[in-house]
């Protein structure tokens, strides 16, 4: 049910990366659930977390050894979630990084752990235990795309993208991956993003590079409105390409090839939503500021009415008004409100275009790909937020979940 | 698809409303459609409104007439909401109003309009004229169940309810009507509702207590977060009993009638919630404001994994916790947080509860009307919002809504 373009880059390997699967059996046997990222001495790593105040084991733990240490291992597992487990959930996931370090020759401080599945069930810590072995015998550079395939639990396709900048004359290569489907309103970050590079960059920059880059991609998708409590995105800087860059050598050329890499993982995760049919990109524009042109894209990106309606695609764009007329703009003055469904206006002057004609709507709702673009008339500011449909299909997927 | 009980009450004339209904044609042939209440001279009215800034035409009439007038007149239709409309919009409610006044031999600014159903499509007026007489013929006083059905739109059946308090020996009657089964998270009212009593109050008490009451009824309700463009609550004193309510005499009686009549006709919302098949009361304890209290309410109630689990049956409880952890209390320690799904203790100290097992939790979701209770564990204020599951049929009653 996945709209439009999967992955379609080659997932070039990263110099300094090294990626182990195996299959543990952490909640269905015989498919690849357990990643190890291996990252060269001197790595740098930025991370940006859930903001769900129910954050999972995992992200706490992970939190915590990032502060002090210079991380060596990512270490993920699909299937569970280690989410809402209490104390035992946070002795779980310190167990696994310290069961990796005994075997990788290192400490517990320098993994960091990652999860991702069903929430409040107890982390199967002897299964990981099992498989590690496994996955470290697996390292190998070329293995993105199995990464890509181990980190998924609704998704029904991998997600990935490569992306390389010339800097003075040096190739630079940054390479992601990311899994997600539902419980998709990241605040900070996706599900879970992986993305490295060979290029060398200090931490401060790295996080800063990191935060813009997720803030117009991971953090302007949503598929149901529901923040995880696992959310992760993660960078690496291996230093390993020898290209070092700062504030004034290289940055934008990588700033690019950085946001191109994260929006389109976080857009292929809009795609593969779960029980998704259309992608909607929500274009808002003449707003005071970028925040209220985000809070008008969400209330119409979540609004239910407005997504099933997308889903049977019928121009009801009377539910786009009213979504952004509850989107808490208390002076909003409703006159200079412009509407257009992909190029067709619908709506200005606070009702239906002279111009429009039923027809003209139901032709404008039949591609997969849809574009919804509000003028606010109000300013000189905008943003886009992406999302997918609400189908059939999600209410299946969503109320079959665990069986 | 409706939970549990419906209409329970006879509903009981009130002295001074005298009701008429007429088959208009406005979206449905033979669907009774268009609803004329007359209220008797000298009868006081309070109103609250939806905040949504696209309000429908006739919400912007109906607050102007209600400014400088005593209304005489409630005139409803449903099949149309004429939101969207523009200044269209504005003279067709304008000429519905004089068309009931030259008929009923008053002004339009005395006729207070209401309109429901599809948002963005032309009021066909002509049509209302024309029925108008049919409606004013049909004036009786015990029509208020014909009433209730005259302004369902996707309802599946009419909502209503009756209490009667005895004041100094006197007996004071509180009737009114309700519909709204989608787009429905009423900020300051629901979709439609009609309340009239035969007490005399003036006008600044009537206001305040329609107030109190709708924030405890149709403000604590929601069945997919979308504010209508279209909400509205009247409430009538005609005064007809000869019973003065004042801050000294009877308000405490009155108040409690009042709040019953609400809270009925608000759960009936719910319970016909647009392919709801469960009831669901989230109440939240122990927080340090009844708006906290309102907010984890609602972000629980109003999340889509959360009601696809309860359509399932399924105690998914972790989506709970992550509802509520992304609920915007950003001081909120999970250790201290307990929820109970009807008396089944799901989870304490952040995570499992130690006593809670997974039949318990499937024996616990089984019945139709389902209690969520959340103890905050950190001040003493709660409160309680009602709302519905998320089922197949809520997604093909919205993409089907114009077809």
């Amino acid at each position: 049910m996945a709209v439009g373009p999967g992955l379609q880059d080659t997932l070039l390997p990263v110099s300094g990366v090294r990626i182990g699967t195996a299959s543990a059996g952490i909640r269905k046997k015989e498919r690849r659930d357990l990643v190890v990222f291996e990252l060269a001495e001197g790595s740098q790593v930025a991370a940006v977390f859930t903001t769900n105040r129910f954050c999972a084991a995992p992200v706490q733990i992970a939190r915590q050894h990032l502060r002090t240490n210079m991380p060596r291992w990512l270490l993920v597992n699909t299937g569970n979630a280690n989410a809402g487990t209490g104390v035992d959930g946070l002795v779980n996931a310190q167990r696994s990084c310290e069961a990796l370090a005994a075997l990788a020759g290192g400490t517990a401080g320098q993994v960091l752990p990652f999860s991702t599945g069903v929430i409040g069930e107890p982390l199967p810590i002897e299964k990981i235990e099992a498989a590690l072995p496994s996955a470290l015998g697996a390292l190998q550079a070329d293995a993105w795309l199995l990464a890509a395939e181990g980190i998924m639990t609704t998704d029904t396709r991998p997600k990935g993208a490569s992306r390389q900048c010339d800097i003075a004359g040096k190739t630079v290569t940054v390479t992601g991956i990311s899994k997600g489907a539902g419980m998709i309103k990241p605040n900070m970050a996706t599900m879970l993003g992986f993305v490295a590079t060979d290029a060398n960059i200090e931490p401060a920059l790295l996080q800063s590079v990191l935060r813009e880059a997720a803030d117009i991609s991971f953090n302007a998708i949503t598929v149901d409105g529901d923040t995880s409590t696992n959310d992760a995105c993660v960078l690496v800087a291996t230093g390993c390409s020898g290209v070092t860059i700062t504030q004034e050598h290289g940055l934008a050329e990588f700033r690019k090839a950085l946001a191109s890499v994260l929006v389109s993982i976080a857009q292929q995760i809009v795609r593969d939503g779960e029980g998704a049919t259309k992608f909607v990109s929500v274009h808002i524009e003449g707003g005071k500021s970028v925040a209220e042109c985000r809070q008008v894209a969400f209330a119409i990106a979540e609004s239910p009415l407005v997504k099933t309606a997308l889903f049977a695609s019928d121009p009801n764009w009377g539910r786009i008004l009213a979504a952004l007329g509850r989107a808490g703009i208390d002076d909003l003055d409703v006159s200079g409100v412009s509407v257009h469904i992909n190029d067709v206006l619908i709506a200005e002057y606070g009702g239906r275009a002279a111009s429009y004609t039923e027809q003209a709507g139901v032709n404008a709702m039949q591609p997969d790909e849809i574009v919804i673009a509000v003028g606010l008339g109000r300013g000189h500011c905008e943003a886009t937020v992406w999302t997918c449909d609400f189908s059939f299909d999600y209410v299946k997927i969503n109320a079959e979940y665990r069986s």
